[in-house]
């Protein structure tokens, strides 16, 4: 038990492998033990450094939190494409849905974002702008609105109360179709949000 | 500081007032300082009673918390007659949207559950139990196939995506719509969902 143990906080250094090491360290204990219980002492015992370090990288507490939790998707690689093909609505539920199923542990991180969403403004935020931001990326070039921000918050309550009825609230019809059966039974909806007609009058449907 | 000052437990009685002080008591601290840091005996300090009695009435702090925030909400009255207009789906959006802008404090609670049912797979269960029971009372007879689950499953991924994009991650579009504006933006959505084909092909909107 001599050596680098992890117990033993190192004193300040500038490798960026510090850095790595507190978010892994912050992860793994958030998950574990939930975001109020997990001191920084706790943090920077995990990670092997100075609690002072996690400081001066990250401010605070909150902030470790959303650099932790943030997923790791490449929007661009992940939607590549999507607006070339004839219902990119579709085409975007089914690549989105595939994703959500592939990264298990992105879902995870989503999920605990928005638990922590619900009780602090500062982290809803950060959730809203990822959420958006990932709408943004993959469906600018369908919207062509002067005004597109309405149009991606309603894309916004469709996909991202799939991903609530699917994965967290479990709703049995909803989590057991696959990706290409909700493509095919939300992706119009998606598609009427991002180029049909807005707020018009109860048409028969 | 004498007489029946709030730190005072009470023995056991049976009378329901036992009841409501400790469900009372349990919102308020899991309001102010959440779940996981309420005890059991704060809860009993706080309503005047025995911690014994809690167990007593309630088991665990899991099964108080759901009776703490199931929302109070009168389905049948909220929804009374959204059958009977010409478009359910927009009638059913403008009355939960107004519900929810009329009662923050039932906003509060689901919010609560919510953050709960991200880490406990119990309260995910109660809380879908809520949410699809609410979607069936109001629109049952709306829905006229053999197995309307699906159905249900989809008007709910719509109808939460909405509440949590307008209360939780607050995205701005969805956040300053009116009740109206949005029942002719997002209830056509439900309308389809409740008697519209499903999977179709992607038809042009």
């Amino acid at each position: 038990m001599t050596g680098r143990g992890r117990g033993r906080p190192r004193l300040v250094d500038e490798s960026g492998g510090n850095r790595a090491a507190i978010v892994a360290s912050a992860r793994e204990l958030f998950s574990d033990h939930g975001f109020d219980r997990t001191t920084m002492r706790a943090i920077g015992k995990r990670a092997g450094v100075d609690p002072a370090l996690i400081h001066h990288y990250f401010g605070t507490k909150d902030a470790l939190l959303v650099e932790a939790l943030r997923p790791e998707i490449d929007v661009e690689a992940v939607f590549a494409g999507v607006d070339a093909v004839h219902s990119p609505g579709i085409e975007f539920v089914r690549r989105l849905v595939g994703f959500w199923e592939g990264h298990p542990e992105a879902r995870a991180r989503v999920i605990a974002l928005m638990k922590v969403a619900t009780t602090r403004d500062e982290i809803a935020a950060e959730m809203r702008e990822f959420q958006l931001g990932v709408v943004r990326s993959a469906l600018s070039r369908v919207v062509t609105d002067d005004d597109p921000e309405l149009r991606y918050g309603l894309v916004a309550t469709q996909i991202f109360g799939l991903a609530l009825m699917r994965y967290i609230v479990k709703v049995p019809a909803i989590r057991d179709a696959t990706a290409d059966e909700l493509a095919a039974l939300v992706g119009p909806v998606v598609q009427g949000y991002l180029t049909g007609p807005l707020g018009a009058p109860a048409a028969r449907r």
